[in-house]
């Protein structure tokens, strides 16, 4: 019954692993949107522009390809980092072993899919479907986590 | 004083509730988005134009309904994922269950009553009030977090 | 071998304190952005227009201040609420503690030094640095936790 929250208990191990994947893809997209603001000469500051050659640049806000990797980094801020508050949640709640593991597998693979359908881009609605994938799991781990709460 | 982060401490299991309540609001609101951004055909990628009826649809920014959604659901982030990891330092802090229990509620009836008054809208300063109140709630649970905490 | 996230930890402990020290920093983003949004006139909200003695005000989403620290606060989200949940499974792995606190001081200290490069602003590639720092400590920790984990 202890321990719920530590690496003894397969289930947190399980869920260290598959968030350590959807967070390590969340945080790459900040050098990648530095690399392409780099690439494309595309800075939002002042202070940037003079890191250019050209020094008449000037700060800019729509280039195509940095705002793409923008909306898809945002859109991991807003289902990634609520996988991981929920999931704590729902390890605490001590749910099957079995089921936890395939919720994590999905809600990973439904997330990595999602960035290709993103940046490639894939037609849709093969975006639309792995982001409703991943707001499915993240309410069915809410769910569990509602049911065992005290308010 | 083992398993203060287990369902087993009532603290954790009302801060489950509180937490779920306000990450439920906030998973939404993806969602939300995305129905009016299908409702006002205000997409932001060509790939996603291509869904629309109108094959002359261009991607666009600047829909007053989805940008209000979009601002809120930011507002959001900024702070009901600080207060999954604020109170989760604050439940590991063990404070009196009568005190958490009232900061919680709080919370989350002020983060609520935020997004009834970001999207109706309701006259200000209502929604300024409601983000004050979380903002406090949040200082507060931290300020206890700091003083058992070491450097 | 118990109780790795509780402030019986040291471990646990010190990584709440920096952690309080990044959210707490994180936090006075927002009501800063109320303030400059106040202080220069320039709101994103019909509604709030009207707290203004202007009554012809409309909003606005380019005042260069304003934008400033709201890409500073979202450059907080994107790098310091990793840092809290990298960092809660970094100490479920229970690391060496001198090792953990050397990370946890260097990421609070970039992270507090790239707010006042961006803030003041400081010639580039100050906040590059401080970015890039933060980024590493967050894969470091991440790397840490994956060697623990299951898949």
């Amino acid at each position: 019954m202890s321990d719920v929250l530590s690496f003894n208990n397969p289930v947190f191990s399980q869920f260290a692993f598959y968030s350590g994947v959807v967070l390590c893809k969340t945080l790459i997209m900040g050098p990648a949107t530095s690399f392409f603001r780099m690439k494309n000469e595309t800075f939002s500051n002042e202070e940037d522009c003079k890191l250019s050659k050209d020094k008449s640049l000037k700060p800019k806000f729509n280039d195509a390809t940095v705002e793409r990797i923008r909306r898809c980094h945002q859109n991991d801020l807003e289902n990634n980092i609520p996988f991981l508050l929920i999931g704590l949640l729902y390890v605490a709640s001590e749910p099957y072993e079995n089921v936890a593991l395939y919720l994590f597998r999905t809600f990973a693979a439904a997330r990595l899919l999602h960035t290709v359908a993103y940046l490639t881009p894939l037609p849709q609605p093969t975006r639309a479907l792995c982001f409703m994938v991943g707001v499915g799991v993240n309410g069915l781990m809410l769910f569990r986590a509602f049911t065992q709460a005290q308010y």
